[in-house]
C-alpha cells in the first residue's frame, strides 16, 4: 500500500510492502482460527486486517478507489495468507515471533506510507499525521471490532503498538514541513517505529494509562 | 440498489431489488427486538443492513452520494420493515422462511449487482468480485457488528452465505471478462446463488473450518 | 463541523461548534477510563467520538478530504478533551452534568448542520434527514464500536438521545423544502433538539420499545 510515496529502491519497497501485507492478512486469520471461525471468517478477517487501513486513507483523501482495490495483488496476497493458515495454522502459530516481526514491519511502513501519501494529497501535518497512525493501526481495529474483540491497540495491557507509528508519522510530517523528507528520512522513520516496537515486544513496554 | 446493473425486465429487477431491501431490513428489526432495543435501535439495524453492503461498495468506487441517498426508496423501505416489526414481530417471526427466502434473492442479486456495478466502474475482475461479496454480505455484518454479535457470516455454525454470493460474483466477473455479459450470464448467477443458499439452509450446509 | 452551514453570528457558532467537539471527545476519553484502556486508547475514543459522524456524512456526498481532516482544530480539540481526561478524569467526572449538557448542544448543532450541509450538497429531504441524525450521532455509535459496548442510542434503558435529532433534522428538512430555511429556522431546530434531550435526561424519557 506504499504506491511509492517511500522513496526507497523500488524493487526492495514492493517486496517490504508485500510481506506486511501477508503480515498482517496472517494476524487476522490467526485471531479467526483462534475464534473457531470457519473458512469465510479466516478469509474476511485477513483482508480487512490487511487492507482496512489503507482503504480508510485513501477514501479519506478522496483517492477512490482505493489502492487496494486496483492492484489485485493486494486482495490475492492475504487469500494465500488465509490458505496457508487454513491448513497449516499450528505450523503458523510456531512461527509467531516472525509474524510478529514482519507485522512490525509493516506498522513501520503503512505509518510512513500513509503520513507521506495524506501530506502529498494535500492535507496539513496534523491530519496527516492522524491519517498515518489509522493507516497503520486501521487493519488490525477493523479486525478485531469484526471479531467482537476489544482492540489490542486500545488496551492497556498490550504493549506499545500505535505509539511507534505515532513517532513515525511526526518524523515524517515534521521532514515534509521542513523540505526535508526523502530517501533518508523516509528510512529513519522506519527504522524508528520497527525497532520502538520490537523492543517494546522483547521487554513488554507498555503505554501509561490513567491513574484510578 | 441494483442501479440497471442487471439486465433483466426492469420492472421485474425494482420489484426483486425492493423486495430484498425489505427483506434485509426485517433481519435487522428482527435482531433489534431479540436484543430489546427500542424504536431507534429497530430503525437503526433495519437501515444499516438493507443499504451498508451497497454504500460500502458505491464508496470504493468513488460513486458518491451513493445511490441509497439518492433514491429515497431505500431509505423508506427500511422504515416501513422496522414498522411492520414494530408492531407485529411476532407475526413476522411466523413468516421467517419467507423473510429468509427474499434474503436469499436479496443475497443473489446484490452479489451480481454489485459485481457488474464495481466491473462498470473499472475495477478489475479480482476486486469487482471482493467487492461484489461486500455488496451482498456487508449489510448483514453492519447489522451484527452494531448489535454486538459476532458477524454470522464468520462463525462456523452457520450456514452458507457469502460462499453462494462469492461464486455467483465469479460467474459476473468471468462473464465479462470473456465479454458474454448479458440477461442470460445475470440470471444464471443469481440463479446460481439463490438455489445454493437454499440449499444450504434446507440440508444445513457449512463452510469447512481449519482442524484445531 | 458545521462549516457555515447554520446560519448564526459566526463567532458564536465557532465557539459552540468547538465546544460541541470538546463535550463529544471527552465522553469518549470517560469511556476509555471506565474500559481501563491505556492513554492511546482514550485518544482513539476522544477522536472517533468527536469526528466519526462528520466524517462519515463528508464521506458520503464526497466532500472528501472531511472538514476534520482539513481544520487541524477538529483533531487537536480532542486530543486537549483526552489529556484532561487522562490527567484529572475524577474531576471530569464530577462535571458530568456539565459535559452531558454540552454534549446535548453538539447532538442538536451537529443534526441542524449535518441535514443542512447534506441538503445543500443536493440531497433530497429523506436523505438528508438520514444523514443528518447519523452526523449527530454516528460519533457515538462509532465510540462504543470500538469499545466493544453495545451502541448507547440502540439500546432500550437509554434516555432520548436520536429522536431529538430527528426532529431537529425534520425541521431543517421542512424549512429547506419551503425554502425558508435561515437563522430563525436554524435556531428553532437547534433549540428543539437541545430541549428535548435535556427535559429526557431529567426526566428519563425513553424511546418506545416493541411489546415481546
Amino acid at each position: 500500500m506504499l504506491v511509492a510515496q517511500i522513496p526507497l529502491n523500488h524493487t526492495l519497497e514492493s517486496t517490504l510492502d508485500l510481506t506486511a501485507v501477508f503480515a498482517f492478512a496472517t494476524s487476522g486469520a490467526l485471531l479467526a482460527v483462534h475464534k473457531r471461525f470457519d473458512v469465510v471468517g479466516l478469509v474476511v478477517l485477513a483482508e480487512a486486517t490487511a487492507i482496512g487501513g489503507g482503504v480508510i486513507r485513501d477514501l479519506v483523501i478522496g483517492a477512490a478507489p482505493p489502492a487496494a482495490f486496483t492492484h489485485p495483488e493486494y486482495v490475492l496476497v492475504p487469500l494465500g495468507a488465509a490458505g496457508a493458515v487454513f491448513f497449516a495454522h499450528a505450523r503458523v502459530e510456531r512461527l509467531l515471533a516472525l509474524v510478529l516481526l514482519f507485522d512490525a514491519a509493516g506498522l513501520a511502513l503503512y505509518a510512513v506510507s500513509g503520513t507521506a501519501k495524506a501530506s502529498a494529497s494535500g492535507l496539513g501535518p496534523v491530519p496527516a499525521v492522524a491519517l498515518g497512525v489509522v493507516t497503520a493501526v486501521g487493519g488490525g481495529v477493523l479486525r478485531d471490532v469484526l471479531a467482537q474483540e476489544t482492540p489490542v491497540v486500545l488496551r492497556s495491557d498490550s504493549v506499545l503498538y500505535a505509539i511507534p507509528a505515532f513517532l513515525a508519522a511526526v518524523l515524517v510530517a515534521s521532514a515534509r514541513e521542513a523540505g526535508v523528507y526523502g530517501t533518508a528520512a523516509a528510512t529513519a522513520a522506519v527504522a524508528l517505529a520497527f525497532v520502538l516496537r520490537v523492543l517494546a515486544l522483547l521487554r513488554g513496554w507498555r503505554a501509561p494509562r490513567p491513574r484510578v
